[in-house]
């Protein structure tokens, strides 16, 4: 028997880890860790300073070099193949690492319900697994704490959606406030600015946060120029905003 | 001066905690716990139980009974005028307690940014009062751990809405998952339930935790008697659920 825990670890800042993270962190016999290639060894690196940090005991830290998905535009076929890869190298670690049963734990950015592909990945590893889910602290939490503010108006809704859908879909029907992750490429450049203000931050919580809000007419075109900026300074940038309609 | 600090906790689990929150709390001079009348005593007294758990120094902790929302037809008004009264009495409770400065900090559910008050009410005490924010679990990241769920679909959207927001508006445009936060009377019985599945939970994280999975038109009227018969024996109830297009 193999239990599977997927854990939330926020963004970045040992600080985020909850009492349940840092538990079951410590209940695992073994900790995989990911190596993404060298411009993202920022990421790794902070894996493993938390887990320096919060291990007590004789949990095992594996590291193992993830797959990099095809850059092909079938976009939702490419991430399939890619989950497809990644969970045959977690089975082949299993069966090296816990032939006899055991638990592995899995460090997820923020939380592993949102934008996270582990529990897709763990679901491919069939009955034998028994998957946990420890919650994190998201970007989106990390970004209105970081600028102060309200994620939703009173009593109103709030959309949570990628750069890819506001690129292809333009300003969703029925909402005035809208959360933007997985944006590689400043989608808000695509909207008419007018009327609207965005509230953004990148590395939130880490030593390197950087933060921007405003009117989206002024701040955008900063925001554009200071993210690559940053992007080639670090090698990497995660980042998130939220889009308000004034 | 006077440093407020907002504190999310989760919901209820103290294993929700984070580092931050932790420290946050032994780092004030005084944490303001509200009473919320003998119905919602269960609430303070897991606050305090958080607090006798967490806090290892001086921290002063100073209970207040909360006033009581007006129960008229114009909701957003009855918010505004309840959210003066309750900054009368913050400001009345540093006045007397911190009279030279220092630091206060509030225990909030799930996370300060999301459908709570705690910094609409923190605005109305003026510039002297500094206001730090630290993020917290939410009940939505607890109620898709619980059930071990992805909140979005592939590259999907995801909204956040109320019940009253789906009570007056029936299902939204343009996306297929939606979580109901803020919902005392079961508006999903105001939807055609063909076609839709429910993820519920209630005290999510506790040891009352309650959970309920399925094609709405099952579901639904099994969780409305269910969450009846579970307010009944509690006193009160908080949930959240996951209504998701097949």
């Amino acid at each position: 028997m193999i239990r599977l825990s997927l854990i939330g670890i926020g963004t970045g800042n040992p600080d985020h880890l909850t009492r349940a993270a840092i538990r079951t962190m410590n209940e695992a016999d073994m900790i995989l860790l990911p190596r993404k290639g060298a411009a993202k060894s920022d990421l790794i690196d902070l894996r493993r300073a938390i887990c320096a940090e919060v291990l007590t005991g004789g949990t095992r830290i594996v590291e193992f070099d993830m797959p990099t998905r095809a850059d092909q535009p079938a976009y939702v076929e490419a991430v399939i193949d890619w989950h497809d890869a990644i969970a045959a190298i977690w089975m082949k670690q299993i069966a090296v690492h816990l032939p006899n049963g055991g638990t592995l734990a899995l460090l997820v950015w923020g939380d592993p319900s949102l934008y996270d592909s582990s529990l897709r990945i763990a679901e491919r590893l069939g009955p034998k697994v028994e998957i946990r889910v420890v919650p994190g602290i998201t970007s989106i939490q990390a970004l209105t704490a970081a600028h102060g503010i309200c994620l939703n108006r009173l009593a109103d809704p709030v959309l949570v959606t990628t750069g890819r859908q506001l690129r292809e879909q333009s300003w969703p029907p029925g909402v005035r406030d809208v959360v933007v992750m997985l944006d590689g490429h400043c989608a808000f450049q695509t909207l008419e600015p007018e009327g609207i203000e965005i509230w953004w931050g990148a590395y939130l919580g880490m030593e390197q946060q950087a933060l921007a809000q405003g009117p989206l007419a002024i701040a955008g075109p900063e925001i554009v120029k200071r993210r690559a900026a940053l992007r080639q300074r670090h090698g990497w940038i995660m980042d998130v905003y939220l889009l308000r309609l004034t």
